[in-house]
């Protein structure tokens, strides 16, 4: 079969490569629908998760069931499926803690695109299909749940990490389309006043859809100060990170109040040491709590996700600013998230 | 001054009595819109709290300060506030365990028209004013605030209690005012589909308004099984009880998930006991919890409801469908709620 | 193979069967150490969860891996295990949101001795032997181990339900193993007051062992007034029932503050409701929370206990009154724990 | 009144103060037991939080109420009283979102000996009396209550911040007199394995006796490379920092397995900058959570302690190496912890 393939840190192109075989309680699936995602890029010209050969990339779909191994009893051939990128092995010791998505280790349920092929291929293999696929709903677009896979439930997350109330003050850094989830998680938990980080106008617009009170412009100045002033002085209740890098949490501890609390869903590819600035984090005392987290993944979140999309309560076409119709199409979409022309959020290949 | 009380169990009237005194933590407020509520109907006409002679009534009010305490130092007269109908004693244990509206014993946070006189008065009493008034911000329109007091923070409660989260299937039992506020509040925290308990054809609209995605009439047959049918049999994650009595408990139950959480905030005025169905709580063992409390009041609450005005994140104005002009138009509003006609969700009076 | 079994409601008997086939993810053990549960008694006596025929009874056991299926990793023929009376399917979406004990409906994570073969055979089945089996520790007795499997996790999960905090007044209703297990949970998360209610003698030596400070036996007086007068008319911060009837639930409102919980972990077997008493459950308001639950079980849960022994922070010696010595002294000890003589706690059977 | 005090950065002395007064919520106490700590040293001899001119020190007391204001009732002259060192404004915004301790500000429910006159007095002043003393039980020893102030709540404290469950291997890090109670804090919620990294023989003896099952010595190598040897590479659920300095971050997050948790109680007095390494914090998505928090303080605290000493779950003594008797030998005790010899653990003064 055909892939489009990370060939070495820096490279791209497609491969062939052999159909993967299907376990007893695994599932192969074919894609309806894709989308390359930031990470991707960064796996590639960052070398960001170490080298790789030959790996087939992407881990964002929706696809139509194509086999299933004797032991799986809720999937058959010919289902519609949302994949999740995030695809925990259930049984294991971290899973029954809570933490599926460190299942076998830390961030290990983060399979495709990371240690075995990925979604970028005519078929690939999802690992405990019955846990980790979601029936497509029948009114929910492909091209629109393809964004639950990562975009939403890693956005989300972030609101998830912060425990927000009603009523509470949330700045969000960062609006790529993780962090206009983020966005719209923050204002579905409640979020009154918020804050969204960002500059380029399409992100902006977004932003403001999906629920963001006031926009902050770094261009305009440093981002702590424009959030001090507009607050009077008292800060955030909440901080989601969802762009920047090692040196927003120092922006972010600078604008949090005693009390809140930081979460972060941002992919940190550089550096040795986050620095978490002594006075203002309260001499190690003001209860401002750090996190941060990969997402949990798995079907139950798929399934959750998809019934917002169902029930309306969500709208993520907005995310999706270009569309590509055909397998071959990887490649240009691939190009175009690392290319990042000014009015891409994110662009979608249906197959 | 004048205040609309009442004189004993079943009857009402225009009383006068001395202006309250002052105490140093104190404020006396006057008041700019009051709203009377089903439970100033119950405690008068039902005798649900016991006897009570010549009790000023009310307990929902957006007012002017006349006076401060010598210790209050956040409050001067003119300033226009948000006064909550649970105003706790701060540092009483419970406050300091989390529960203020236990303060000083079960459900004692809430003093207005319970055990002291309310604000259907030319002037009414606040207790510690620094921690239970706030500001009423600029742009927000009296009327709206007037929601806030009582029907938003309580409906809203619902909705803390039962600990909803992204895509969580929530039926609420109950759209008068503050079963819509736990439509509005659960839709807030993330509800994808949304049952709405009710039949009365503006409150099914403002349901809808609110959130909700399917409107259950009991006129209709068991609403615990067309529940079950429009889940497949599944039932919802989390039920808000705003409505109803004793036996609304049983219906809960039955259409709720293992490990999912009912939250009451209805006042069950009559009856003996709430019965829980032996089976369908799983035997003891069906991880279905119980919960219903007395929404916690104060000043934090206030200024997080009032933002979610002042941002436009909800639109309480929706809820008031009467609005009278005059301090003596006070028992006009409150005989329009005793006698709910079809068109009634809520009445204000402004002063 | 050999087992002893229910063969139908009130009668039980040796039979044979065919020895378990081993699928893929599951193993085959033969028992160590088992130990009969109340729950067998109730299961053919009482008929509790309905007909069953020639079902092999008990969920009780330490054992050695005797088969293990392909797919199996962490186990092998003759590790000695201890196995959890709660054996998840954990891949499935109640699992997924954190309730294991439901994974395929209420309470079915729950299979040995209720709807499969249990453990009184010369061989029994588990599913998922990797989620589910756990490595006996070198330094750990098996017959203080076989406390593991139900009495200590059922115990310390009533403790886990009601959210005890330190220095926090706590009283456990009923101590017998499961009970006592509760009182020894409770006081490791810090309880201050512990209040046990119960009258056997040894049980009562027992529950001061595990940390009772207060033992309140109703044969005494109403143990809701003893308790009152016992805390100045407080009452406690969190009930934990693990005895009782659904009578119980109505003693356990009064004697619970606002903002406490009550944790159930007893089988409620019969009966058609419970019954909260309106009043004292705060006209629905009171935040007197009220739940209940299946232990999780799974390997982890087993693990953490098995560590607790291993660090000598538990010695579950204490419950175990009567060993037997043979596979074939099972019937022996399943008619004592039906007869329940004056002296009897918990019996284990080492084979 | 005589007082001993901080007369500037790296001075002490006796010097005179007027009797503070008393307003109306207020009491003022006369100390039976006090005890230096260690942050009365480093706001002496390092200038942590900045310059002070003759501010009475000390800020952990037991006493007898000599005044109380006209408001106060639970409370009156003669009444044996333990104080906190942390006595919040109760009725502030922080206090009604739960953190009491940053009311009014960061770390301002820490008054006594930080801005205002502390303990070591002849009389000294108690904000908010019913709120923030607590009456010392009939059958606790004030030179044992007197640990109950700071060194039990905030050792505490660092069990609760990192929400210990049962079985869990946790490390607390520093077993100075606040250690050793985070290690008695962590065994009391059911800690299984608790390393305790301290290398004092005293303070390692007295960690065994609190609950330590094993004891990591810096003199022996690298603590990390130690604690993840005895885990066989896993490391452990949940550390607790309770000494050290801004690099024990590092090595906390270095032995924390992915979804742990670090509570830290130490003060950080020196440095910019608290440093993660970003790789082993899982590149900001492992669910390495980093929390921090001033102790609560308040009345139901102190109550909640004192309750764990009246019933003998907890023994203090062992924390209190050295005892003097006189009001003069303050300045000896202070001494005395400034040296910290060898056999030092606490010392209390009785008056």
């Amino acid at each position: 079969m055909k892939g489009y393939a990370m060939l070495k840190i820096g490279e791209t192109g497609w491969i062939e490569k052999e159909k993967p075989a299907c376990g007893p309680l695994d599932a192969i699936v074919k894609p309806l629908c894709i989308a390359p995602c930031t990470s991707d890029i960064h796996t590639v010209w960052s070398g960001a998760i170490g080298e790789r050969h030959n790996m087939i990339l992407g881990h964002e779909a929706v696809g139509i069931v194509d086999t299933v191994g004797e032991l799986v009893k809720d999937f058959k051939p010919g289902d519609k499926v949302i994949v999740p990128a995030i695809t925990p092995d259930w049984g294991t010791l971290y899973s029954q803690a809570g933490y599926p998505m460190h299942s076998g280790g830390m961030l290990s349920g983060w399979k495709f695109s990371n240690f075995k092929d990925g979604v970028f291929a005519e078929f690939f293999h999802v690992n405990e299909a019955d846990a980790n696929l979601a029936l497509l709903p029948e009114n929910v677009d492909p091209v629109a749940a393809c964004m639950l896979p990562d975009m939403v439930v890693t956005g989300f997350h972030g609101a998830e990490l912060c425990n927000i109330e009603f009523g509470d003050t949330v700045c969000v850094i960062g609006i790529g389309p993780v962090g206009l989830m983020s966005v719209a998680g923050a204002n579905k938990r409640g979020a009154s006043r918020l804050f969204a980080v960002g500059s380029r106008p399409n992100c902006v617009e977004a932003a403001k859809y999906y629920g963001a009170t006031d926009i902050i412009n770094y261009r305009e100045g440093d981002i702590v100060k424009q959030i001090l002033e507009k607050t009077d002085g008292r800060g955030v209740d909440r901080v989601i990170i969802a762009g920047g890098d090692n040196d927003t949490f120092d922006q972010a501890i600078r604008m949090l109040r005693p009390g809140g609390t930081i979460g972060n869903v941002n992919y940190l590819g550089e550096g040795d040491t986050i620095r978490i600035p002594r006075v203002e984090w309260g001499v190690g005392m003001g209860h401002k709590t750090i996190t941060g987290g990969l997402t949990p993944g798995g079907r139950l979140k798929m399934e959750k996700m998809a019934s917002l999309l169902a029930t309306g309560k969500l709208d993520t076409s907005r995310l999706v600013t270009h569309v590509f119709d055909g397998f071959d199409k990887i490649e240009e979409a691939l190009y175009l998230m690392k290319n990042k022309p000014a009015d891409l959020i994110k662009p979608v290949v249906r197959i």
